[in-house]
């Protein structure tokens, strides 16, 4: 941590800085420019980090305070620098593959899902998805089957060979659906649910994460340690697109965030495209574009009639229409080395 | 709702949005332009509506689909013209009287609270703040004190006659927090947990509902329709800065939502100056500003010793600090008819 | 365009929707809802819309004005079915092929010049970028080369078969930028520069139109519409990235918008990875995601020694860089049906 | 400027670092922490640090580059601890006083102009403001009446007693502008217009300045030094809304941008409630807000007529309203100690 002080700040206050570092139990590095005086704290731990820079930012003969390390640890690059491969059943996700995840928006019947199961594995799925617990931004709105989906979904699974991932909406479902699913999903809008987190981590499965449609990566990155944090290093990143100024989509798919995250983390990462655009027809060229700039597979929405569907239609393919997706996938992905 | 055509539109095309519609149970009617034919849905029911808007979104050769009336009803100003006033215990938030609501932002001990809660009472505080159970974006910080802050609070509160408002941070934690504080938070990264939404209204507390940091105002109103959609209308909106691009800051605080949220609910608004700024040096200004705009209150964080606390130090006032902002305040608030 | 009135609006206020709409020459058509009256204007004009639909905004008892066709015309898909190419000297943009434009961020001499555009043209570029007027942020930073550099430019393109593409700051620059080169470009904090548009437009060269930075899709094809108006249709739409909350990345590139911009307009679209991470580690999974999500073409910056460069070192690749993106991309655009 | 290196950066890879200062001409400090080392540049100079930022930024053994010293010189508050009050004519713009510029968004004509200015100034304006040089977003809205227009303005504000501030939306516009007027704007979208900032600057009128709908503190006061930069620092800062995610609004008005100014700069800063609401209904609310939190004046837009305006008719007061304004405008005023 770097302690920026402003112009003209005294001897004392820099003493005041120095001070607060040393009693923290840390070293304090004085560097004196033309116009500027900069304190480092050296062996700074990760627990005492946030609460010394909160503290300096509030002085007010501080200009800035400037953090060197990363505010994550176990799912950091650094920490691990081989890519990890998370296994969901024994699908795994990360280098050399590409692993689609598809099916409903919302497990509607026994028929729905069963069908849309057969589609979406014949066409090169290798994972189920489809949600039980609907978080719906009206009261008024469809808000899924609870219990009884997840049975459903746990079926169709099995029969198709397909393990399953569906999202818990709050902490009190994670034994629920961990009785019958193979992999947690959070939603963008629990990302920063902590107590969801944690038992979404202690439940040992994987934990798909979505990304907030406002978080930055860091806070991304902060929400993936709390899971971590608990011992669950089975994590599956997932970008779905983030709120912007434009209202010509529902989010901007933030898709060049991949190599970024690559940088930062060895959890691997995925692309849902279908709650970003909300609209089918900007999904084939965005699944081809998450192959190619180097995700590690997606999540898709695929619906046996999208216009009879309980939620969201628009965004959710035919059958029809996600074959042809996933052969364009299929012809990026061999380019790319990785088998789907 | 009204369905735009794309131009070219066959009359097939047309008759299948007319069917749509009125296989819904609805009233379809029709209007010719030059260019594109628009079909408008007459007597949709709240509960279909976004169901049936997604479904002729979906359609290849519809343009968009626009809505007529607000996704939310019961929180509206179309419902109750005249503002509602919620009681907090005795104190009433709403036009007449502009309440500030102060207190820490974590709860840490017996001491430091009753020296807070006599300080802010002392400078015109009413309601009583502080957190049991802190949301934090990392694993490492202090995560709050739980069931014995909540009993600290309680106390602190009955004893300077004030009464409290707390945050549940999860569905489970409501029934706890409703034995001790007089009104419950929903922070802003709840703002779209719908299970704790709904658990929040069933207490009958009033509920402070904070604005998502990047949630829309039609959003924010539809969480507010969760809440009083099971029965309670006790709902205080609070502004507490919203995402933007702009670094200076930590979050920009969107102080003219407030005659915006006017003309749409006939709830009372207040505004959280400390979190969206994370920095105490703006927070007077915001203040005078919030009272200026027509807020009808503040949620204001102070601490003791701010450079001390063991949460967010940099935005905290002394309570020195606060008695100066709630001298400005007044002034501004008597400009505007409103008794502190 | 369609005018909602609120709910409860009097006859004598429909009827002055009504008499504005006639008195502008066009046709009414009112429609009762259960709870709104709503009136269509028929047979408006473009150049009346946007100032009836602000007239009918600021009436009290409008709750909304609703356009129903586009803002923008000869750029639009409506006007024009087919994908247009546009030539640029001789190499063509548009389906079919895959146009790399690549150079240095600005031109620094003879000798760097000459060397980039060997480099560039050997690794499989068509065309030759290069700046002699540069934007910079700050008055202390690197301004260009002036008239000077143009003269390089066309020297090094006509040495290497590569027609030239360079910026125009203001529209004074314009007439000389059009003596040397085959196409000019108007940058992203130029996009809403109207008069630059008026003056780009009247050299009947091609125009590179790079999206604001923080600018609608529909600001951007009204902003194509000045060039258009002029009576030239020679234009490139050029993605570079928009600003959001996210620090990690310099813009946010915003790739999803390739096939929202094709189902809206005709004119071919390029992505701009250089300026949008700011970083060339990020630059070749980004020109592998530009192809395959469907756009025509790539504008990358390549220096001969990135570290040595006179502005924007971090962002720009060296010759061994590009060539290795150019490999890639060669194979996705051959997956896509396109020549590079 | 500090280097941070990535961890298990080589002696190496340090010293490339520390020669790079170096032979900038500077003085390198380094400092070995436990995880990382990093590098402090002491003694740089404006014209060089952006230069040497941007290239270690590339450097793939550096993590992060951090500037220490703003990147503005001549309009920071350092440079100059005490406030400049700009004299507009006879008028001064700074700390005491409250200024309200007020005026038609466009001038139409000769009695519009008048009755406006009469308006305006009856009701507590003191300086006369009106577009002659619209800057439009479609080509077929209307454009100003140019120079006419300025010939009106000039007579307006002589006989008013208003000095007049306008607008020059190109370089070549500023001599024509400041033939007529006594203050110079440059728009929004031109606030990155850096051929236009250097001639308004050299103009010597004072030049209002407006924040770019999208542009950080960081470069709104880069673009004032670009002004500064040639000798003229009657610089008037402007705040005009944000671009942001909430369609609500056609702007988010950032008020709290006002302190951070404060912060940074000795220049004067006002508020355009008009063109961030886009709607009338909220210019009061914004008003009251912009002197409460401690702005030095604002900028209104005011019509005789409004419906019948040319241009944005939804945002502009009628004179009545206007009047209305600014009886609250003058109570908080006097509050704050400002005299209007």
């Amino acid at each position: 941590m770097i302690v920026i002080l402003r112009r003209g700040a005294t001897e004392e206050q820099v003493n005041r800085v120095v001070t607060g570092i040393e009693e923290a139990g840390f070293g304090a590095h004085i560097s004196r420019g033309e116009e500027r005086t900069i304190v480092g704290a050296i062996g700074t731990s990760p627990e005492m980090r946030p609460h010394l820079m909160e503290k300096f930012t509030g002085m007010p003969f501080v200009d800035r305070v400037v953090p060197v390390l990363k505010p994550y640890k176990l799912v950091s690059a650094e920490a691990r620098p081989e890519p990890t491969v998370v296994e969901v059943g024994d699908v795994p996700v990360g280098p050399g593959t590409f692993t689609v995840i598809a099916g409903p928006c919302a497990v509607e019947s026994e028929e729905q899902l069963i069908e849309d199961a057969r589609a979406v594995r014949q066409a090169g799925a290798r994972l189920l998805r489809g949600g039980a617990f609907k978080p719906r931004t009206s009261p008024y709105d469809f808000q899924g089957l609870g219990e009884e989906g997840l049975k459903l979904l746990a079926a169709a699974g099995a029969e198709t060979g397909m393990p399953v991932v569906t999202e818990a909406r709050s902490p009190d479902h994670v034994e629920l659906v961990a009785r019958y699913a193979d992999a947690i999903q959070v939603g963008a809008r629990n990302m920063q649910n902590f107590d969801l987190l944690t038992e979404a981590g202690r439940s040992r499965l994987p934990v798909v994460l979505k990304r907030g449609f406002s978080s930055t990566v860091e806070e991304w990155m902060k929400a993936a340690e709390y899971v971590a944090s608990v011992g669950n290093l089975n994590i599956i990143l997932c970008e779905r697109g983030v709120r912007t100024y434009e209202p010509a989509v529902r989010f901007t798919q933030d898709l060049a965030i991949v190599p970024v995250v690559r940088e930062l983390s060895h959890l691997p990462i995925i692309v849902d495209p279908s709650h970003a655009s909300g609209n089918r027809a900007l999904v084939p060229a965005v699944c081809r574009a998450a192959v190619a700039i180097g995700a590690d597979g997606l999540l898709v929405e695929v619906h046996p009639d999208p216009d009879g569907a309980l939620c969201d239609p628009a965004q959710q393919l035919s059958p029809g229409q996600f074959a042809d997706v996933m052969e364009q996938v299929c012809k990026v992905a061999s380019v790319m080395g990785r088998a789907v």
